[in-house]
C-alpha cells in the first residue's frame, strides 16, 4: 500500500524507465516510444493508482473544468436553489460547480476572488455584499469571466463583469403600493444590513414619499429570523405603531411573524407582514407569507449560460445585463383592511 | 493590459532575466541573485499582477488549503446547516470550505471523489447514499483523509475512513414507539430510495413487530415535499387506513402534510405525522411538526475536528466511529389519540 500519492517517478521507477519517458506517454504523447516500454508504463500506472495530477494538467491546459459560485448565506435557502439553477446548466457541459459562503463580509468576499485567481476555476458566478466592479478587473484580466447576480442595474463600465440582475427597488416599490392599496398607511420595514438592503430601502421610500406616508426603518446586523425577530421587537416597543410590516426577506419576514405571534398581534387582522424571496418556508408558515418571488433557479441557469459564453469565446467585450422578472405573490398575510 | 494570467515568463521578459531566475525569486529562494535584480523581479511581477499559480504551488507542497464538503441535496437545509458547521472549524485553522451537490447519484459521488484525488482538496467530509468503505481507499491511499456523516455504525475494517454517525435505526424506533404510545396501531411509513432511508425503515419495522402489529411502506424516488405528496396519496388511495404517517425525512412530512390538507384530514386528530431532522420549517407550518433533531451544526463541526486531526498528524491509524445524539421533539403534528 503506497502513502502518498502515486507520482510520475514512481511510476518511472516501476517501468524501469526515465521519468522524461513516462511524462511522454501519460500525456498522449510519444509515439516514437516502442509499443512494449509504452505498455510497461501504463501497466505500472495503473498498478499504482496514479492519477494525472489535474493541478499539473491545469498549467498546461488553463482548465480545471469547475466554476465557483460565491454565495453570501448558505443557509439562506434562497442561495442552494441558485446553485441547483447554475449546476443544471454547467452538468450539460461537464463543468463541476463548487459553491463557497462569505458571510457578506468584505475579508471573505475579497478572499475568495484571490482564491479564485489561483487557477482553480474556470469562472465565477457571485453574489457580492461589498465589492464593486472594479474589485474584479484583477480576476478578469486573469482570464477568469465573471457573472454577478445583483439586485439593481449596475454599470460596470470597461470592466467586462455580467450581471444577471432583478430590479429590487421597483420589487419593493410594488410591495409598498401593495399595501397603500389596501389602506395601509403606517408601514414600517426591517432590514440588514448591505446587499439588496439599500435598493430595497430606496423603493420602499419612494412609494410611501409618492402617497405622502411617513417612513419607519429598522435595521439590524443580521438578515435571518433573529435579525428580524429583534428589528420587529424594536418596531414594536417604539412610538411608529404601524399597521404593516415589510421585511427586506423571507427570513427576515418570519422572525417579524414569530415576534408577533409571541405578543398575541393577529395577522394580518392587527398587523401584515410581506416578505422578499419567495423561499419554500414562505407557503409553509401560518398565514402563508406575502412575498416577491425572484425564480432564483433560474436565475442561476442564466448566470450558467452567460459564463459558458464567456468560457466557450461565444461572448466578448463589455460587460451585460441582463433584467430578470420578479412577481408579488399575494398570500394569507396580507388582506384588505 | 494583460489578456490571460500572467506567467512567470512573462516576468523574466518584463524584468530582462531568465525564467529560472524568476521562478527562484517568486518561490522564497535563490539568496544569491544581487539585490537589484530581486528588487527588478518582485517589482516586475506586481505590475503584471503575477499571482503564484496555487496549482503549481500544490505540486511541490501538496497543500491546497481547501476541504470538500460533498452532499447529496444542497437545496435540502440540512446540509447548508452542516456545511457551515464545517466551516466554523475550517476558518479558524485557515481551511477553505467548498461545497458540491451529487444529487446522491453513484455516479456523481464517484466523480466527486476522483475530482477530490486531482489535488484540489486536502480532505473531504461527506454524506454518500451510495459508496462503500472500500469505495474510498484510493483516495485515502492517495493522503486525502475522509470523514463520512453516516445514519448508522459503520464498520470501515482496515480503511481508515472516520465516520460521525447517529443512530437512525434507533431514532426511528423511538418515533415509531412514540406513536405507539399515543394509542396509534395503524403506522404507514413513507421513504424516499439509498442513504439513511433504509435503517430508518429497520427501525420503523422493529418497533412496529415488538408491539405486533403490521407496517406500510411507501417509497418515493425523490426525498423531497412532491415525493412525499405523491407517497400519502398513495397511502390514502390504498386499503391500510393508518392514523399516523411517519416520513422519513422533513421535507417529505410537509408533502404529506400537504396532501393532507387537499383532502381536508385534519392534523393531528384524524391523522398524526412525524418527520425526521428538524429543519427550521418544520417549526414554522402549522400544526408545527414533530420530528428527530440531528444537530447537523455541530455534526459538522465533530467532522471538521476530525478531518484537521488527520491532516494535522494528530490522528493516524484505522478509521474511527464517533455517535452523535438525536431528539425527538414532539410539537403539534401529533397527539394523544
Amino acid at each position: 500500500m503506497m502513502s502518498g500519492r502515486a507520482t510520475q517517478k514512481d511510476v518511472a521507477r516501476l517501468a524501469g524507465v526515465s521519468q522524461a519517458t513516462v511524462s511522454m506517454v501519460l500525456s498522449g504523447g510519444g509515439a516514437s516510444i516502442p509499443a512494449e516500454t509504452w505498455a510497461r508504463i501504463t501497466k505500472a500506472a495503473k498498478d499504482l493508482g496514479y492519477v494525472p495530477n489535474r493541478f499539473a494538467q491545469a498549467l498546461k491546459t488553463s482548465r480545471s473544468m469547475t466554476i465557483a459560485c460565491i454565495v453570501p448565506d448558505i443557509t439562506n435557502p434562497f442561495y442552494p436553489s441558485l446553485i441547483r439553477g447554475i449546476q443544471s446548466v454547467a452538468d450539460g457541459l461537464s463543468y463541476d460547480v463548487i459553491a463557497v459562503n462569505t458571510d457578506g463580509s468584505p475579508e471573505r468576499e475579497r478572499h475568495f476572488l484571490d482564491w479564485a485567481r489561483q487557477g482553480r476555476v474556470d469562472g465565477v458566478i457571485g453574489v457580492f455584499f461589498t465589492l464593486r466592479a472594479q474589485d474584479f478587473s484583477p480576476l478578469i484580466e486573469a482570464g477568469v469571466p465573471v457573472v454577478r447576480i445583483e439586485s439593481s442595474k449596475k454599470h460596470g463600465g470597461e470592466i467586462a463583469v455580467d450581471d444577471i440582475f432583478v430590479d429590487s427597488r421597483a420589487a419593493a416599490y410594488a410591495v409598498t403600493e401593495h399595501l397603500i392599496t389596501q389602506g395601509h398607511s403606517r408601514i414600517a420595514m426591517v432590514a440588514g444590513r448591505g446587499g439588496p438592503q439599500t435598493t430595497r430601502i430606496e423603493g420602499y421610500r419612494t412609494a410611501l414619499a409618492t402617497a405622502g406616508y411617513e417612513d419607519h426603518v429598522v435595521v439590524d446586523g443580521e438578515f435571518s429570523e433573529i435579525g428580524g425577530m429583534r428589528a420587529a421587537e424594536t418596531i414594536l416597543g417604539g412610538t411608529f405603531g404601524p399597521t404593516a410590516i415589510f421585511a427586506a426577506n423571507d427570513l427576515m419576514a418570519i422572525g417579524v411573524m414569530q415576534a408577533l405571534r409571541e405578543r398575541n398581534i393577529e395577522i394580518p387582522r392587527e398587523m401584515a407582514v410581506v416578505g422578499f424571496d419567495d423561499i419554500s418556508a414562505a407557503r409553509l408558515v401560518t398565514p402563508s407569507l406575502t412575498t416577491v418571488a425572484q425564480f432564483q433557479w433560474q436565475m442561476g441557469e442564466r448566470a450558467a449560460q452567460t459564463l459558458m459564453d464567456r468560457l466557450r469565446g461565444e461572448k466578448s467585450g463589455p460587460g451585460t445585463a441582463v433584467e430578470m422578472p420578479f412577481n408579488l405573490i399575494q398570500r394569507g398575510t396580507t388582506k384588505a383592511v
